[in-house]
């Protein structure tokens, strides 16, 4: 009983605050084959520390999906400060994957398990040609897009709806009623006058369906493109039908930039 | 004679546009070992015409720099129309090597030879810990910068000055006078709020010495840093003495973006 105590008193429960460039992994979450984020962070830990690891991420994020502020949660017998295994942990990762913070959190805290709210950006590199430079990190599309129509079609996501036509089903998922508290689509130009631009996608919530983003942005595209209206929105949400909005846009233009505990 | 005559009007110049993410290469320039964007270009060419090409740059890039408007000239005798050539050498080239624009060109067109405006974008990543999905594309530095410090600094450099101090010396330049047409620092963050952001120097000219904008970046970084006051630039320009202004900048922040034939 007074064993079992100190062992307790010796485990603490630890979040890193991780960033990772997704191109060379297989998502997020380990996986029978391939290596993934977490397989890294779990390689890393044991190396710096002898210690295998149970990693609990926030955002299971998908192949090729990049992130400045996932989080990472698990418990360790380690006497290291949880502050300083953030540069400790650094040394053991590869460049792609940084450690941005650490800390010890309480022994009962889970990720998922606590109201949040999440800001992804979608980034489509528009242009005649694509710039080898952004090509990791956005999704090339060269037929001249109507920004302005995009606009507007995204706001009719702003607010609470059932987003099942915006996700890609999945059985253990009990409602579909999500709230977007922000979305915006800007442009930026790396030269003036260019005909080349960066459309940015910007859509913070407090919980995202799976693939909701990427299908979120395939269906402005579609937009863009001139083959949906934004009037059409309303519709295709109500219809809760996925065959009716855009397809799921690419895993590179996406990267979570955001994530903050409320 | 005829027959002389028959092979030059069958011969023509054509330039190329070139973008490329710079990182996997020993930069443009045709080398002796590794792999360049001069080799892979030429590469492409003969095994989309069979024909060996040889091919004068417009700027030789360094290992490392990226550029979205690089031009290479070369004669060749492909019936291939000049302006189809970009769409059919992407085929052969690798995603991080694009050609944006091919055009036919006057017979003694040389891109060394002709008044031009390029204008070169440095890329600083500054916040408390690296960004994996910038590292590629900018350098990283942790220490807070005075980026209103960085744009006085940088004025000083706009106009006509003797730049030998703010360049790696090479015997063959006759002159190191230059002229800076514009200089701008500007900052932007990727989240409101956020300690990271991106600073971006931009520097528009008609001529660069070698390693000029790396150099000039590593100076304004001095001065960001506190250990250089922007009032000693004039000195530096001045004295022509390479010691005295700040480190060669990583190569992997530079980007060329424009590049404009007058």
């Amino acid at each position: 009983m007074a064993e079992n105590q100190m062992e307790n008193e010796a485990k603490k429960r630890v979040m890193l605050t991780v960033a990772y460039d997704g191109t060379a992994y297989n998502g997020w979450q380990i996986q029978p084959n391939g290596v993934t984020i977490e397989s890294e962070l779990a390689r890393a830990y044991e190396e710096l520390t002898g210690e295998k690891i149970t990693i609990t991420g926030a955002s299971r994020t998908d192949a090729g999906v990049h992130a400045l502020c996932n989080k990472a949660v698990f418990d360790t017998t380690t006497m290291i400060p949880a502050e300083k295994l953030s540069y400790a942990l650094n040394r053991y990762l590869p460049e792609d994957i940084r450690i941005r913070q650490s800390c010890q959190v309480a022994p009962d805290f889970h990720p998922r398990r606590v109201e949040s709210e999440k800001t992804y950006l979608y980034q489509i590199y528009n242009g005649p040609f694509p710039d080898p430079t952004l090509r990791l990190y956005s999704y090339f599309v060269y037929v001249p897009l109507d920004v302005e129509a995009m606009k507007q079609a995204a706001a009719f996501f702003e607010g609470t709806h059932d987003f099942a036509a915006i996700s890609t089903y999945k059985p253990e998922v009990e409602s579909t009623v999500r709230t977007i508290k922000a979305i915006s689509v800007e442009e930026t130009k790396r030269e003036a006058g260019s005909e080349d631009r960066l459309i940015s996608i910007r859509v913070t919530g407090n919980g995202f369906l799976y693939h909701m983003v990427r299908i979120l942005a395939g269906t402005l595209l579609e937009v863009g493109r001139g083959r949906m209206k934004p009037e059409e929105i309303p519709g295709i949400l109500e219809s809760q039908n996925r065959d009716l909005a855009g397809p799921t846009a690419p895993a590179c233009g996406l990267t979570m930039i955001s994530h903050i505990f409320l």
